[in-house]
């Protein structure tokens, strides 16, 4: 009866709580190549301009634009990755130019091959190397056509990328651009997962004995934890014996872990033994949160031998929806603010339901659902037929039924109440996976009109 | 000039071309640890009941419910994890459980602790083991109260996952529930990244010769791919000399890949030697496709000796914008495809401008955008304040400035016209990064209304 002495505080205060004993993690120097997710830990600027030199956006002719239409000697070749220093044009020349190379000095603008011909001599037979390579220019261009000037696209000097950024696809390719070959991020927190129950045996186990289920904790925290950024060690399963359980958590504490994430042992049972456990070994800052599923999650630090750091712990419930939901309203945005994040907490959108959801007058409740995009299902009511965001749940959300986490995308915010939200309703949802795998079938919505005419 | 050998196609056509030649790769089984972001290549079913016993809700007492409130001998212990066989209930008894554990023959129902009260005597110093054990039951609980019927979460044989469902952090877990250890899914797609140009160097380039620019677009599409859930190698950069580019093809070849990605070399200039060199070593299906930025993008198939596959190459603009865009566009949906998605395409939704945005009179345009969520800003004139989806742009939009896809989570869709897209309006977009990363300040959108009350 131990949870019992712990308030029952609110989700906000919970996270609040969390995050305050978070630390941003230091950073790190990682090769380009392992860069990808990472969060910038400084601000990256431009070594030198790009273009470097002004450069051609056409394949064509470099001219000196005054000259206008009419058929010109061609005095040479720029070729992307050549030097033009050799290759000087004054008036009534021109040069080969293929997109990317730098413009002769003397030339002001560049005349794409669509608007040249070749010259009669040429089309007759002319030697590409000879002195007779002629061209004709139909279209006047004016000067700086078709030129990147020198800097227009990266200035030198000019920031980039700001610290704090997370690093996607295309910031690989700004860092690569800028000759960042390496650079510093913050580390990727280290967390050590332990399931703990007797009752709970490998997943591998063919035929269960009696009372023994399979662990599924321990599975999907580790690829929860490798999905949100972290590096993750397999603690295995405690038993429910004090002495076993505490030898896991000097496991822990030896693996110089950021964060232990431990699902089970946290409720009202005499073999609940997780709570007096961190009582003893460092501070429980919470025991209890008004939420549903989770009530028992518990958060404590624990002061590390010969360091300044904290070991964050977080006792998450033994039933897999609930160690599922409480692993991304806490400790997702934990690791995401260890990681660099500014914002790290869950992104939150509002819906519109698909059915009719009961709510619970105890709890507020994260109603575990499917967002899609498109028209609005005849169920909607009033809104039906508009394009929107609308909420599928995914069914029976009793808190052993992982079933009910399958495929959901998102967890709606459902208030404490009597009675029931009718569907149609709107209501806020908190995004749990990347909504780029949402059910969407090629037709379902429109692409701006005249997209594809 | 051999590009305008080629016909224009329509984007739709080129990723129904790309789809039509793009095959779903074969299963392989993989251990359940190294499932995370696969697509499941057969359905997997339940092989026991989930709960395999009827368990207990809670942690408190089991009882014969007829029993009704009253004190009672507390005649043995279910903990999880035992066998209930030698402890069997007859009424008058009650027996103590905690949650998860297996409820004793005889008993019908739970009374949650918090419903209980230690017996007189027990209060007194009883000793737990003695024979003296006795609990005050304070409430009447129906038959079945708090117990988890035989298979309630999960019945023995049935579908807990489809072929060709996502395998994500809440499927891991379900996975592990059924003792899927091991588990057959697609196989991810090889993919070798080849940069062309004699103009690119390494990004290790720390001054830069005449007419030298840094490679960023095999980093980037490096990392693209490995976002995209491919594995894949990198063939460094291929010299505009036919020779050399011929050896990195068949570098690729002999790398045994599924995909070749190329950037650069498909354009209009004498040193574009990709189009040509494809069309003698196997089939170009496409090498222009009416779309801004992007237009050169070439697709085509070669034959592989000694194999029914066929290597698909992908030769990308060289400007790192059309790159970019065009590996999201008909890339991403082929290696999609490959890994065994249903849905290989990018996600569509609608969204509203922020800023007015000028319009190409000749090709539809992708323009890269942030796409927030919270109230639309006063930009967005009528509908400013409404919460919604909104689309900030890049900025300048030109093909060879990166810093355009910076942050970028999605591609407007633009449809080719004369004139400008006023602020406000509503035009759709496609999903290239997860939204669960957009910028949003905690405050910026409500929850439900008594969320948190
Ligand atoms: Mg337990
Ligand atoms: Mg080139």
């Amino acid at each position: 009866m131990a949870a019992a002495r712990y308030k029952m505080i609110s989700i906000p205060e919970a996270q609040a709580t969390v995050l305050q004993h978070t630390p941003v993690l230091e950073s790190e120097t990682v090769p380009l190549s392992a860069a990808l997710g990472r969060v910038l830990a400084e601000t990256v600027t431009a070594r030198d301009n790009l273009p470097p030199f002004p450069a051609s956006i056409m394949d064509g002719y470099a001219v000196v634009s005054s000259d206008g239409p009419g058929e010109y000697p061609v005095v040479g070749d720029a070729h992307a990755g050549c030097s033009t220093e050799n290759l000087s044009l004054s008036p009534g020349h021109v040069a080969y130019i293929t997109t990317g190379a730098p413009v002769p000095p003397g030339a002001d603008a560049v005349v794409k091959v669509e608007d040249t011909q070749p010259a009669a001599a040429a089309a007759a037979g002319g030697d590409a190397g000879s002195q007779q390579r002629r061209v004709v220019i139909c279209k006047a261009v004016p000067a700086g056509k078709d030129i990147r000037q020198v800097g227009s696209d990266i200035e030198a000097g000019a920031v980039v990328l700001q610290a704090g950024e997370r690093v996607g696809v295309a910031e690989v390719g700004i860092l690569a651009t800028v000759g960042a070959a390496s650079l510093p991020v913050h580390r990727r927190p280290r967390l050590a997962v332990l399931s703990t129950g007797d009752e709970v045996v490998a997943p591998e186990t063919e035929n269960l004995g009696p009372g023994q289920i399979r662990d599924c904790n321990r599975a999907m925290l580790l690829a929860a934890a490798a999905g949100a950024g972290a590096d993750a060690i397999d603690l295995g399963i405690a038993r429910d014996v004090e002495g076993h359980l505490e030898g896991c958590l000097d496991k822990a504490i030896a693996a110089g872990v950021d964060v232990l994430v431990t699902s089970g042992a946290v409720s009202m049972g005499d073999r609940d033994l997780l709570k007096p456990l961190l009582e003893r070994k460092g501070s429980v800052h919470f025991g209890r949160v008004l939420m549903k599923p989770g009530k028992p999650l518990t958060f404590a630090t624990l002061s590390l031998p010969g360091s300044s750091r904290q070991l964050l712990v977080f006792g998450l419930p033994g039933n897999p929806v609930s160690s599922f939901v409480c692993f991304n309203l806490v400790v997702v945005p934990a690791l995401r603010k260890m990681s660099g994040w500014a914002q790290p907490q869950l992104r939150r959108m509002q819906v519109v339901l698909t059915s009719p959801l009961k709510l619970d007058p105890e709890r507020p409740e994260y109603h575990r659902v499917v967002l899609g995009y498109g028209r609005l299902p005849p169920a909607c009511g009033a809104a039906a037929g508009q394009l929107g965001w609308f909420a599928t749940s995914t069914g029976n959300q009793i808190s052993s039924r992982l079933l009910s986490a399958r495929s959901a995308n998102a967890l709606l915010e459902l208030p404490r109440a009597e009675g029931v939200l009718e569907a149609g309703s709107t209501v806020s949802a908190l995004l749990i996976d990347d909504l780029g795998f949402m059910p969407q079938a090629e037709t379902d919505v429109p692409a701006t009109e005249g997209f594809f005419a």
